[in-house]
């Protein structure tokens, strides 16, 4: 088997989200695994100057349609959360730390907070609600909130975000095969071709 | 017949040169026309306050090799130009002079401007090459060389540049299939789908 597909992505962004419905199994279908890498979106456009996107940035109208038509593309439900976009910490620590001890656990957990927050509009920033939903899952929700309460995964999220900022990710979804880079989710047709011939 | 669908590109855009190697025949194969629109991508980032991009850009490493993947993904022919990114005015007035007086020329001086950049590394940038490649396509070099010294030419881009700017356009390629906008030329699969269905 192949080396293993790195996906950056940050639990804010749209087409992480439709990204994350389509990966796993495009590159099942060509032996590879995938490892689930989220960072900070906002700790990526520091470094590139991009200014972070909000309600009202100037093309923040033309996104929010092609958000909804690129689902509907590609066949993914969705719907625009309430408060988008949101802060991710407590999603991405509760990833990690999930990975880390369970790593089983980690990638249902990381579809369920994309799905909570893209189809059922919950409140994905908020650490309570993460744990709330870790516990829905079947997992420690309570040793979640200690965690999330404490230093050492702060830490750990700020090592993957510097992480993925060195390796030059500077949006989301960013993949990577064998060191070549894809950045978003309309390179899925790419990311195709790159698999089924080993580069084009 | 259709709506024309509206074509709006900087030439300096690679993906911009890969569109317009594409747009044109899959518009024909569903009954539509194509009006092409140059402008200046200077104008539009200055509205929406992104960064003009240089090769110092941070994401220019990732987008140098973006460009030429996406040509091989596309099979188009490609190279970076010598200079890229370079300055349009010369080539966006020649066509609108073009489109204005010989509308037949318009669109095959358009393809002659984007191939004699991004395969023979030629500098469009400049108003002499530009004067050079028109009467070398058969055109009245010497009629373009004056109106380009004069107010008209650029009063002409002017008001296109703002109309594209006010339409909503915010980066090269931008298509219009009946006001639904499509940006970047990643967009084809989805122009393609909107062609055939009528939306999605």
């Amino acid at each position: 088997m192949s080396l293993p597909i790195d996906f950056y992505f940050d639990f804010t962004s749209p087409y992480a989200y439709l990204m994350s419905e389509k990966i796993d199994v495009l590159a099942a279908r060509h032996d590879r695994q995938v490892n689930w890498r989220p960072f900070l979106l906002g700790v990526a456009f520091q470094v590139s100057g991009v200014p972070v996107f909000t309600r009202n940035s100037p093309k923040a109208p033309y996104l929010m349609r092609d958000f909804d038509r690129s689902a509907r593309f590609l066949g993914v439900p969705y719907s625009l959360p309430p408060n988008f976009p949101i802060g991710t910490q407590a999603a991405a620590r509760a990833y990690y730390w999930l990975q880390d001890r369970h790593p089983q656990q980690a990638r249902e957990f990381a579809h369920a907070v994309f799905r909570a927050l893209f189809t059922a509009g919950r409140d994905m920033a908020s650490p309570s609600e993460i744990v709330a939903l870790l516990t829905e899952h079947g997992g420690d929700g309570e040793a979640l909130a200690v965690a999330l309460s404490g230093q050492e995964l702060k830490e750990r999220l700020k090592a993957e975000c510097a992480a993925a900022v060195a390796r030059g990710v500077f949006g989301s979804p960013f993949v990577f095969i064998d060191d070549e880079p894809f950045f978003g989710v309309d390179r899925l047709p790419q990311i195709e071709r790159w698999l089924a011939s080993g580069g084009f």
